[in-house]
């Protein structure tokens, strides 16, 4: 990891226009950290996103964040796009991982080369001969022909709850990118006391993390659904198993990077282990997990979840898909990656499916 | 990792004498698996743990862990480990880092060459140079003469809460020594359905991580105890600041890898993120911490926890003590050890030390 720059609010003469493309939790939480540093804020809705952005035009108010947006954001709908990205210097792609093609296509002729893009999105892509690739080279695909290779295309992963930085509370996360010159800009605009930046260059490593991590929540999710159910015995909780996932997550995680091509470190760091360890108190992940380890089958578990966006069943899927083709390509063997193999049944059968506990070695 | 081996129950003509010496949580929670599997076992209290062995001689009651012992253990002072030791096939070091120098001098002259050693205590000893050496290291320095560097001396790692494993809960643990046929007896004495057992060659590895995790673990309750003093701010809570030193001791446990010498793998592994993991939910080193992190020095938090071994503060202690010296022979720059440098400052000063968040990347 880079060292991160020393903190200063930005002089009146470098204030960026920022055009954040997505208006959930995230990529609105980003909107903090940006507005502390006085530069001009672009929220721009997806299709799906409209009644946040009639709440935020009407009362300031984001209903999911459930939090007055800062001062001065300027809200937009996804067909006024043009208007918020007349002047943009930097844009945020704030959608989720099924929001990238929409992306691609809807915002992507709008782009220009000069302007680079932070991804916030978490997940990979998997293309027909099982490939996995990152969010920003899935983004890359997804441009007019004239931009692709062209634009500079970071992205975002260690721990960040958005309902935590939307507080203003301590973090520090990896911004990721290829370029030295472009990531210390970026750092420049979102640096503060409460959101400190690491920079990297591994921007397999970083973003292989950030997607799996989502999947292995969900699995340690399943033993925080078992210790709900079992209750205590005496003084005994039940961590240990929970503990023994996490391991196995790091690992498995530490096998994916040696596949796809990211460093190691990666995992140890803020990418895997701190942003696996804050999505294990995060919210939607863990609460699927968890009913599913209270005993319900998958399909009666996200029948419970209707509405919300699931980045975890997405990635078990895409991963899922990916590994016998990956396999029978001789990439990979699905004996290295037990856990994954484990979390895709769960989420493919029709019955409860036990925790191979004897295989997880 | 070696493979764990498949469970199955031990043939009665495959019965072994186990004497665990040191009758605290971890040494009597051990008792478990090994009369799961029916070997015999004798428990010795070290001379601090009259108590309890009182208590289950008249009653089978374990008064820490609030359990009846399993049924055949037998309970024995210090003063009658000759008779505990007569046949005794395996010995378990199961006292505190603190009682290692007793174990020594105390059991060390009645153990013989052919019987290896298991250990359970968590912990490095600091040397006059600065050298940090391992439990199994500080055991052999202190064995008669005649036994130094002849003896098989093995240690356990990974995720393991005393309670949950007298309660049967599923864990999965490391046994790490250097020998391939004493690591594989001791695994088949041990291994139940809910006690896996990997097996490890890189007893530096998972040694320094078990040690090291007490010390990280105060580190995260810090800001666990931060988190209960701020309370919540609508849908916030504050679990980001918690990752980010949680990673942080995963990235400076594989410094001490590094410099110590041992495999990256255990900090990734169960040795290193399980044990981290388990360590955060698992009662006095999180407490102390949190005390700590909700606004009082030191020395008002340890008084609150009089009583209590802290393998914490022990290896905090010893690794600041080290770390001067390390650094003046050019084996480490506490420049890469930022959370470190600042939890021996919190158990050493008289005030209050602010986390140094902008330091920790």
């Amino acid at each position: 990891m880079l060292k991160g720059l020393p903190f200063r609010y930005q002089e009146t003469s470098s204030l960026t226009n920022v055009t954040i493309i997505g208006a959930g939790m995230m990529g609105t939480a980003l909107t903090w950290p940006l507005r502390d540093n006085r530069h001009t804020v672009y929220l721009v809705g997806t299709p799906l996103d409209d009644v946040i952005i009639t709440s935020i035009r009407s009362h300031g108010f984001h209903p999911r964040l459930e939090r007055q947006v800062p001062d001065g954001v300027k809200p937009f709908r996804y067909t006024e796009i043009d208007d918020a990205l007349e002047e943009v210097d930097v844009v945020i792609c704030g959608v989720s991982s099924m929001g990238i093609p929409w992306f691609g296509e809807y915002a992507g002729p709008r782009l220009k080369e000069e302007v680079p893009i932070l991804s916030v999105t978490k997940g990979l892509e998997d293309q027909e001969n099982g490939d996995l690739i990152t969010i920003p080279e899935a983004i890359n695909n997804r441009l007019p022909s004239h931009l692709q290779g062209k634009m500079k295309i970071n992205a975002i992963g260690g721990p960040c709850i958005a309902h935590e930085l939307a507080a203003r509370r301590q973090t520090r996360v990896v911004f990721c990118g290829h370029d030295d010159a472009c990531l210390n800009h970026l750092q420049t605009l979102f640096v503060t006391p409460y959101y400190q930046i690491e920079l990297s260059k591994d921007v397999t490593g970083v973003e292989v993390c950030a997607a799996f991590k989502n999947a292995y929540a969900f699995g340690i999710g399943i033993a925080i659904g078992m210790m709900e159910k079992e209750g205590v015995d005496g003084l005994a909780k039940m961590y240990n198993p929970q503990a023994v996932l996490f391991a196995r997550s790091c690992v498995e995680m530490g096998g994916w990077l040696r596949i796809l091509g990211g460093d190691a470190q990666a995992v140890i760091g803020l990418p895997g282990t701190g942003d696996l360890f804050v999505t294990v108190f995060g919210g939607r992940t863990v609460r699927l997990g968890s009913l599913i380890g209270s005993g319900l089958v998958y399909e009666q578990a996200i029948e419970q979840m209707a509405d919300e966006t699931l980045e975890c069943v997405e990635i078990i899927q895409r991963v899922g898909r990916a590994m016998p083709k990956l396999e029978s390509r001789g990439i990979l063997s699905t004996d290295d990656f037990p856990l994954m193999t484990y979390l895709h049944q769960v989420i493919s059968a029709d019955r409860y499916v036990e925790i191979p506990w004897e295989a997880l070695g």
